[in-house]
């Protein structure tokens, strides 16, 4: 795999989950480009901040060249300091202003060190309303992407469950979907699965636009939507390795920390009633479930 | 010194600031007693939540006896993880609602384990909209504080500036103020520093409550204010090391996490417009400042 062909393929993602965006929120994004002052490359931040369907959110390319890796990366992936690098990945994240449509993440990555290389990515869905059939929706059609690039979704949803885990709180961030990382055993493997699930955003998450943008909402389910992005923020801040990775690394700072809500909130010891949908998210949802096998619970929408 | 002589003068403390908070706010806090599971002892959670003038914040009292070290402070201190040890301490963070008053924090503590012991604290402000001579007569009281008790305020002053640092945004988290940690030199003259700076709290920050409490303010000024709150958010997850032991050790999330504010925002790459009152407070106020000396700066208030 040469780092060209890798790169010619993020900036396709890039570029056509732009466009699914601009589709969905009827706005073009604000862009920004940047250079990777520490060696060759740079990136492409696109933002949409108070448009029409996102609160905030953008989608991240980037592709960097360096002559020695970062120490902290060197530490971690067990490589000599001096190996010259290359790395280029997309990310995103939405954050709709409507709380029945879920906020999504999804990033698509690629590293090479030396004689090492890997791939990794994922997508994952954080619903504050969310319903049986929609979600499970989402795993089949995860499951299927999979399939049809031999790739394993039971491992990879499994994986997904475990990184998105806010372990102070014993909930994960959301209802899962696919997450892997260091897949170094087949390129054109791992290549298909990458460029399969950033080509497949749009069919992923349309549906749950489409679905819900125009629901009528109260304050009270904003207010708890508000409520969930705090725990968004404490997950990312605390636990997302790319973010501590970027924070450490001293990387762009706004395109890193553009997975962050616009307003997130917090209150003392707050729970929700019993028997109520904001229960059934935080007692049902945000349990790891198999969800191609579970049963729609009796008070689930 | 005697763990119950400790322990006696944290619960002077806590009720001497709590009595403190309830006359400045006008309401009593909740209170919420726990028990430390793991141990004998536990804690008092106090919490203003959407009350008068605080919108949220509290202080926290805890005393707590374990028979064995847990894994990551036996780590971080160099203990053998099967020596009993004795914590207790009080902290507050006060996020008042009007963008004039700041946000305050102050700690202090005293740990235990086999032969070793120390004291640790601090005080610092966090202000959105400060007004010079007001930080510079804070940092006044700090210095007489530490000198009535042979304490030495440069030190610790700058020992503030250098831990409440957010790193990724080359900013501090407020004006600073005082940071002690491991003082294990004199118990009895660290034991006045803690004791005088916890029963000092009301004397440092009532007058930023009396002066501004009652502040109009604007739109713009309270959108600074939860921009800014976003920060306090960042450092705290990222940054402090109170809280990141704290989630590690799974203590009580509810009174960790009493530190976030109960909203906080963010917005794509902004800055103020040069000239501004807020630009002032990125630029001069979250920088270093040896306060006692600097000149105030022509556009400040």
């Amino acid at each position: 795999m040469t780092p060209e062909r890798v790169e010619s393929t993020m900036r396709t993602i890039h570029n056509a989950i732009t466009t699914h965006l601009t589709i969905l929120d009827g706005h073009p994004p604000l862009e920004d480009e940047w250079d990777y002052e520490s060696g060759e490359g740079g990136g492409i931040s696109r933002i949409w901040e108070e448009s029409s369907l996102i609160e905030r959110g953008g989608v991240n390319f980037s592709a960097i060249h360096g002559e020695a890796l970062p120490e902290a990366a060197a530490t971690q992936f067990s490589i000599d300091p001096d190996t010259p690098f290359f790395a280029t990945g997309v990310s995103l994240v939405v954050h709709p202003w409507n709380p029945h449509v879920p906020t999504i993440h999804m990033n698509v990555r690629y590293f090479q060190a030396g004689h090492r290389w890997w791939f990794g990515g994922g997508i994952d869905l954080t619903p504050y309303y969310p319903v049986f059939s929609e979600v499970v929706a989402f795993h089949r059609q995860l499951k299927a992407l999979c399939e049809s690039v031999n790739a394993d979704y039971d491992t990879y949803k499994r994986h997904c469950d475990d990184y998105f885990h806010i372990r102070h709180r014993g909930e994960r961030r959301g209802v899962g979907g696919i997450f892997f990382d260091h897949l170094q055993h087949d390129a054109e493997a791992h290549h298909a699965l990458v460029e399969r699930l950033g080509m497949s955003f749009g069919a992923l998450y349309r549906p749950f636009v489409e679905e819900h943008r125009h629901d009528p909402e109260t304050d009270d389910e904003r207010a708890f939507q508000l409520y969930r992005r705090g725990r968004y923020v404490e997950f990312n801040l605390v636990y997302d390795r790319g973010t501590k990775f970027g924070l450490q690394s001293q990387g762009r700072i706004e395109s890193i920390l553009m997975s962050m809500p616009a307003t997130a909130c917090w209150r003392y010891d707050w729970a929700p009633d019993p028997g109520t949908p904001e229960d059934l998210v935080q007692s049902f949802y945000l349990q790891p479930q198999d969800w191609l096998k579970v049963k729609k619970p009796r008070r689930a929408r």
